[in-house]
């Protein structure tokens, strides 16, 4: 053991992540990982193998550890409580955890707070959501309120029989659905901070986020065009939640921005509670990274600055790859982009899958763009001939 | 395996951050480590354990591997030799790396490519360390060829008599010295560049090292009140060495400053093929770090931007420390200070031992020393009272 030991229940890029930043900082990270050859497994040698309600294998993973934490949020909850029962630390609390597990607790519990959202409904019937979509033109998001990810979960919704399926799980007990109004915002924007026990909290500056079919393409910080005043209404949204939760560890809030005849209307549409993809330009371009500042929260150490490094932070995700492995194309994308920062994760190539990430920092928005977008497209395998290098 | 696999000899820091930057890439990093407690050991699950010159252990490091490279030049040059010619890739290349293992051989060769260092002399007898002593005011340094790091293997000499244990030693064969005039430096600096196979070169910024007992304690970069010729005139020199020795990886060039009537003369003090203390602060301070660049350089692939991320970047080693562990300290050394970056390497404590660095960046070079200083300080275990911080 180590003076700080930090369990993981997950074993992808997020703990893969956490385990370069615990290396830096000389920090003992062991992981619980479903398959041996999971991100983490690759690089950590204190990896445990198991589901995350596995309750052996948890035991397993926490005995002498200073505290539990995770990279997902598909937790067995009732086997989180049995530990914090048993007197472990487990940050995020079960009870936190629970409203980014269960998207209908999470709108309960904003409701509570009184953080702007979409409407929304709870759907418990059939005639639950052919209501609310005559109360709203006709068009609705349905999400299943547990198990969706990257656009997993979620379905844009003309009339009740587009989910009929998901109706039917419902009425056999094995889905629970919300849905929520389409809302014609002008971008998408993640406020990212940690908070530990001791009730400190840090905001990083806030970041754009750009979606396709549900899934993170590209991050921007800061926010292009936006006022210091955007990013204080964000961060204050997000300390609302992170304190009316009781949130430990990292937590990214994904808004909807809509303009408004005084400002910005923002309507929180997601909640993360751990390292998260609209925060990965923090590790070259914040003075801390949400990865220390995650172990940093959970272990209630004081927090580190979330100064950026740089005028602007350029993030865009490798998803998908046309190459057996994407470092093939590392020798012509390092010719090309010198400053390009790579990260990839060691998974297996699949359609669309997230298999890295490329961040460039830089004064100029628009060269930093087309270096991150260039060179996640050489990663994609997207680029044509090799051979002849036109930069 | 991956699409690249690197080889370590040597199980300490430079390993263990190597690992950290390869697991960012997907570079499998695998590693030869004395003791499976060694650094790299805690945090990579691929080390085995072996002396750098057994034969059966190197060769099952390098099986499978694209290349094979070192984290301390005290390796076996024979045996790289037969790696070589059994079809290895193996960089720095065992020539090369003759130069830093041998600073006799680094001499004679400097010699060769006409590179301006300290008046130096072979000492076979104990009458050429008469002779150069009484050339030189009678003081001078004494240096063993091999195996030295750190201020072992190096003494300041007024006497035959002063090194009379190590001339005893010469007689039976066991080692070989040189001396070396004691140069009136100004002050020290290290010049940092990688080169690859294809020849290309980059170089960082130029760094003051502060030593004390010959153990460098602090790195400041850029240099304080230098110009931009004295960059230069580094950087030329370094690429000097680096081609005349057909360097691969990291290159480290430590030299004395002394000043001269047309600006300053530079001498060359030692060598190292390998990532080098004196570029710990490229971590956060450079665009790419000297770790990412070594693996890059010896698996010949492009090298990464060099540039500076900020005005100024401080290093303060963790040399020894009054505590069981270091890290014992973070609660405040994170509370005081939230933008230092610490770094341990998951050392024993032992007095002197170089258990981690810690590097501040900013634009107020004065608060970044005493920024880095005073955190290094709580890390040593030198704070009294640390229940009432007073900053």
């Amino acid at each position: 053991m180590k003076s700080y030991d930090v369990a993981v229940i997950g074993g992808g890029q997020l703990a893969r992540m956490l385990h370069e930043a615990a290396s830096a900082l000389d920090i003992h990270l062991r992981a619980l990982v479903e398959d041996d050859k999971d991100p983490v497994a690759q690089v950590n040698p204190d990896c445990g193998v198991g589901k995350p309600g596995d309750e052996a294998a948890v035991a397993a993973l926490v005995q002498g550890m200073d505290v539990l934490t995770f990279e997902h949020e598909h937790q067995d909850l009732a086997l989180l409580e049995r530990l914090v029962a048993d007197g472990y630390n487990v940050h995020p609390t079960p009870a936190a955890l629970r409203c980014a597990k269960d998207k209908r607790a999470m709108r309960e519990q904003l409701a509570e707070l009184q953080v702007a959202m979409p409407d929304w409904v709870a759907v418990e019937r059939a005639a639950d959501l052919d209501i609310f979509l005559s109360e709203h033109r006709g068009e609705c998001v349905v999400k299943t309120a547990r198990g969706g990810y990257d656009g997993k979960g979620v379905r844009e919704v003309n009339a009740v029989s587009d989910v009929a399926d998901w109706l039917e799980a419902m009425e056999r007990g094995e889905v629970e659905l919300i849905a929520e109004e389409l809302v014609p915002y002008a971008y998408e924007v993640a406020a990212l901070c940690a908070r530990r026990p001791s009730g400190e909290i840090r905001h990083w500056p806030l970041a754009e986020t750009v979606q396709a079919d549900g899934v993170c393409r590209k991050v921007i910080t800061p926010v292009p065009g936006a006022d210091d005043a955007l990013g204080a209404q964000a961060a204050a949204i997000a300390e609302t939640i992170a304190e009316g939760l009781g949130v430990t560890g990292v937590l990214a809030v994904e808004m909807f921005v809509l303009p408004s005849k005084d400002g910005h209307q923002l309507l929180v549409n997601e909640l993360a509670m751990r390292p998260h993809n609209s925060g990965h330009w923090t590790i070259e371009g914040a003075v801390t990274s949400q990865f220390e500042q995650h172990l940093r929260a959970v272990l209630n150490l004081p927090l580190g600055d979330t100064s950026a490094r740089a005028d602007h932070a350029v993030m865009v995700n490798v998803l998908g790859s046309e190459l057996p492995d994407p470092c093939q194309a590392y020798a012509y994308l390092m010719q090309e982009y010198p400053d390009a920062k790579v990260h990839l994760y060691g998974k297996k190539v699949r359609p669309g899958r997230k298999l890295g990430h490329v961040t460039v920092l830089g004064d100029d928005l628009e060269q930093a763009t087309s270096t991150a977008e260039a060179a996640a497209a050489i990663l994609r395998g997207e680029v044509a001939d090799w051979t002849s290098p036109t930069n």
